[in-house]
């Protein structure tokens, strides 16, 4: 027995060989996806709502490599530094994947002595993060910056990247939203009066970031458990972080016994005043909040900040509606280019960038509700024969019409049946088919069917190429 | 005086410091660059040619993840496997940049189980090669990728690609091009009468691979040498490597006594026989030549391989013209997918790939002779100010202009020179300027200026969205 055992194991062994010979782990990695032609269709329409938004501000365009010398991205992110992909060493320099658009973008400005720019850029960054990929939070993302820098008057730039920001949230119809703002100098000046030690500023900061996922006795835990805050210090930053509101508040702060003594607050206080008041010119007020629970985790803020959140979602016949949070998010950084000047000269710049991942699952999650079909190609005219041995009339047809710029397909088959060809285009959505058969090519003409109507017409071979460009000038 | 130097080289050392503080390398990674305004007006140019070809043949668009699993990308690229970026173990799945298009694409298939598509993605890919960027040989570098797959009738798909680059060269206007033809089973089947071992096929292969390079006498004592080829069989390959031509070479090796014998060469043949009908169709023979020196290197081609080759550069004011080379390349793989399949089914496969590094270079350089004068912007109007105190009425206009859908700037100064704001028109191509002052406002109107004729006229307000739009209609 012992042997016979012996021997089946071996052939088993055997077995479990041949198999893993194909036995690859058949997925992309961790946090990733691949966009599908439907995604991708989906994608672009959000890509051209935020590039047409852009352009429409008047911003230029560029774009810089996925990785950067590890050395540029080191000390810009805080705590989050920990969530960056670093390159293998395999010889040469030490590199590491961008985390965000931001520091490429302050290196290219030092590097190219740069003082004066408005751009845009939307591109992948990375992020080592535990991805929650129903919710759009994904390891590999795209970024859509906007960012101005240069010396300007206060406030004019800050106040178009909110303008910005209320734009594309508009006009991509995800429903309610509201802008959260608040300054670094606001969050600092109110954790010095709090009694806050100034070496504290940044960690305390990181925890009040917490404030829009974890409730505040969470927070308030960590800030005396955790950091070793004092309970006193931690219950003044408790009062201050609950408020929001508008102007009236901003007066209200400016009064603030506590506040209005402590300069750095006083100034941020007076330049969110002029913030307010030029988004009411831009009559958006109605969807900006002032908000002191607004920290924004990276190192490199220095002014306003602001974050963009979606309050519910539109679609209500769907059963479980995601919880997305923040879609967009920035802030002025007028110190990051001086890091890499060599003589630390500044280039103040404010920016806004739009998180796209997340807009993204809901419009998809949206789209499979409502059963909508979406094209995933423009083809306006699918080269049909209706019978067999055409295929090379139907390859001198294709071709006379690629080369007069009509989008076409043809079937890769010697000898399709029409019904498959008609099927066809009844799937993928193509309007017209341009049908050759014996007769036609006699009478020198294409017999053209419009496929939502099965109404047919015969076209003189030399008009075909007009009658298609009128019959889909919609498209 | 020992004590003095010492002193001065402590001082020194602190003033080293200091400096160092700073001191970045101010670079992007080895072999990548970044993209001005400029250079993405002309990227886009590019884009849009590329792209616009790719839909007018029907194709969907795909995106994959910028890493794969290691796993992936292994065995699948021959001898330049050693070219792939892996990313450090931090943990979690071992990953790599991917190498190319194809590879994540066949993986893509294989993981949903598609089995008929054609699609183009167009995306960055990475290799650890030695870059020589005046040529537009790049370690970061955009592929445009085009690929049919499906179990279809031979030779049309392939005939579709070789359209394609021949559409897309054409219309970039880059000057006269070649597109060398070739196919796996010819050089295999070659290669077996020339009395090659069956062991070295791909070595050897990847030796002829470099003849676009170097001359055959290189080639052929890195294969007698290096390879362990005999001195005859190198010779014999000798023969074959330098015919070129069409139907005739065609006609003419299918007569060869050895070649006719060899299965695999008969095959090829025959399929490059109907592939030369087809393209004889589609009008574009005369910029393909059926080339035996043509290898390609990748491991994972079954059948027909090209790659298209600039012949010359047409500026000639230009003084030292780039020597490019290869622009395109493609070929067909039909086993890869199956290589990631469970149970190995197979998705015949073929594609082509745009390598716009090389076109950009040329592009780049003939833009900078010709001294023409890009746009980096669309905006279509300035918001200006003749006099002081009217920053919030520009703000109020302009935000009425966005919100109409204008493409409108102002300068981020309180009280800009209008001398100032009419420079800035010039400098970035700016054709309108509207121009708001006290008396305008009084009498309800904006005085709009045509920046290249100077002609200034008074609009209504309420007609101002309107009149910008037929003056700008051309834009």
């Amino acid at each position: 027995i012992a042997k016979e055992v012996a021997k089946l194991l071996e052939l088993k062994a055997q077995l479990g060989e041949d198999e893993g010979k194909h036995k690859f782990v058949l997925k992309t990695p961790k946090g990733t996806r691949d966009y599908g032609p439907k995604q991708m269709a989906i994608r672009e329409r959000v890509f051209n709502a935020i590039i047409s938004c852009f352009k429409r501000h008047g911003a230029e365009v560029i774009d810089t490599p996925v990785f950067e010398l590890k050395e540029t991205l080191t000390g810009k992110y805080g705590e989050d530094s920990k969530l960056i992909y670093d390159l293998k060493d395999q010889g040469g320099e030490l590199l590491s994947l961008r985390y965000d658009l931001t520091v490429p973008f302050a290196r290219y400005l030092a590097m190219n002595k740069i003082t004066n720019i408005k751009r845009y850029h939307i591109a992948k960054v990375y992020r080592r993060d535990n991805p929650a990929m129903t919710r759009g939070r994904y390891r590999e993302f795209y970024q859509c910056d906007f960012d101005i820098a240069g010396q300007f008057d206060p406030m004019i730039p800050d106040a178009e990247c909110l303008k910005i920001v209320h734009e594309i949230l508009s006009d991509l119809q995800l429903g309610d939203f509201v802008v959260k703002v608040n300054d670094r100098r606001i969050l600092d000046g109110m954790f010095a009066v709090c009694g806050v030690p100034d070496s504290k500023f940044r960690t305390i900061c990181s925890s009040v970031d917490k404030l829009d996922k974890v409730p505040w006795e969470e927070v308030r835990s960590e800030m005396v458990g955790e950091k070793g805050l004092s309970p006193e210090a931690a219950d003044r930053i408790g009062e201050y972080v609950q408020l929001h509101g508008g102007l009236d508040l901003i007066e209200q702060l400016l009064q603030d016994p506590k506040l209005s003594q402590n300069k750095l607050a006083k100034e941020g206080l007076g330049d969110m005043k002029l913030l307010f008041e030029y988004l009411t010119l831009f009559g958006i007020t109605g969807k900006i909040s002032f908000d002191l629970s607004l920290a924004r985790g990276l190192d490199y803020y220095t002014g306003v900040i602001f974050e963009a959140v979606l309050l519910h979602q539109e679609n209500e016949h769907v059963e479980e509606p995601l919880s997305v949070g923040s879609v967009a998010g920035g802030g002025r950084y007028d110190g990051l280019v001086g890091m890499f000047d060599p003589k630390g000269r500044k280039v103040p710049c404010v920016g806004v960038s739009i998180g796209i991942e997340r807009i993204f699952s809901i419009l998809e999650q949206r789209l499979e509700a409502s059963e909508e079909k979406i094209r995933t190609t423009e083809t306006q005219v699918l080269v049909a024969s209706a019978q067999k041995k055409l295929l090379e009339e139907r390859l001198k047809l294709i071709s006379e019409l690629w080369d007069a710029g009509i989008k076409a397909e043809m079937l890769y088959k010697k000898n399709p049946k029409l019904l498959n060809q008609l099927q066809y285009c009844e799937e993928t959505g193509i309007p017209l088919v341009a049908i050759v058969g014996e007769q036609e090519l006699k009478d020198g003409v294409v017999k053209l069917r419009i496929v939502a109507t099965r109404e047919e017409v015969n076209v003189r071979r030399e008009s075909l190429v007009e009658e298609i460009r009128i019959r889909t000038s919609q498209c």
